[in-house]
């Protein structure tokens, strides 16, 4: 289990990788965000994007997934105040394989809860010919190893 | 259908409101971070939150849901950039009630694409008892009228 002790600024966490599907692209702009160039091979051939392109937000879902799978499952998460910048580089593409990784810039005890610290990190998302397609700067909240707060 | 040149500074776009579900609550803390206080019932009453919580990321898919419901669908929308903050500012749970609005903050032209124009917006989700629990700044693209770049 990781804890906040256990980040330091520097830190690459390699978050592994998975391949966008066109059906997947197509359910979640229904779901979410309809816009026919999420969800209209025909009219996205005819949109700035000249072709089907993911949501940015389905492309962020996508980053978390990763992240959780490969490092917040085995954490003492405590959950995040929010993301102060969220880019999307580059189109995200049916058949695109995205890698990600998380990189920690900054790490800082809580001033008024004793029992978790904070962790900023970078969050990106890579296609495999180099083009970043998203990038995030998020802070998250971690527990403190033998400081938890509901002991 | 609404252009670049129909956003001016000031306007405030009300988008509606829905209510969050448990099982909607579970189903996509399942599908893209599966935090036991997202999907565990039992596991959340012990967290941090003291219960269910939606994903911070439900929260901002339930917002851009209204979003597109309320103005994008009927709007000349060429994606978005990113967003320069997302907080999120407090929980949210099953039965909570979200009501979602725009606020225009900027616009201005592109420097290099004749045909279009960029929006920044604040972009909110409130509860019924005035709970901010959303808050975003981000940034949109739309055609400008009469200057589109595939006519």
């Amino acid at each position: 289990m990781r804890y906040w002790e256990d980040f330091r600024p520097g830190q690459v966490f390699d978050l592994g990788s998975c391949t966008v599907t066109r059906d997947e692209i197509i359910d979640f702009g229904r779901r979410w965000i309809p816009q026919p160039f999420h969800v209209d091979e025909h009219a996205a051939r005819h949109s700035p994007f000249g072709g089907l392109v993911a949501s940015g937000w389905h492309t962020a879902c996508i980053f978390m997934r990763l992240y959780y799978d490969h490092l917040l499952a085995d954490a003492a998460s405590m959950g995040s105040p929010g993301v102060r910048e969220l880019r999307w580089m580059a189109p995200v593409r049916p058949g695109d394989v995205l890698h990600a990784s998380a990189t920690v810039l900054r790490t800082a005890q809580s001033a008024t809860r004793v029992g978790r610290g904070t962790v900023e990190m970078r969050w990106e998302c890579m296609k495999t010919d180099g083009t970043i397609v998203l990038r995030m700067i998020g802070t998250a909240y971690f527990a403190r190893r033998n400081r938890r707060e509901n002991a």
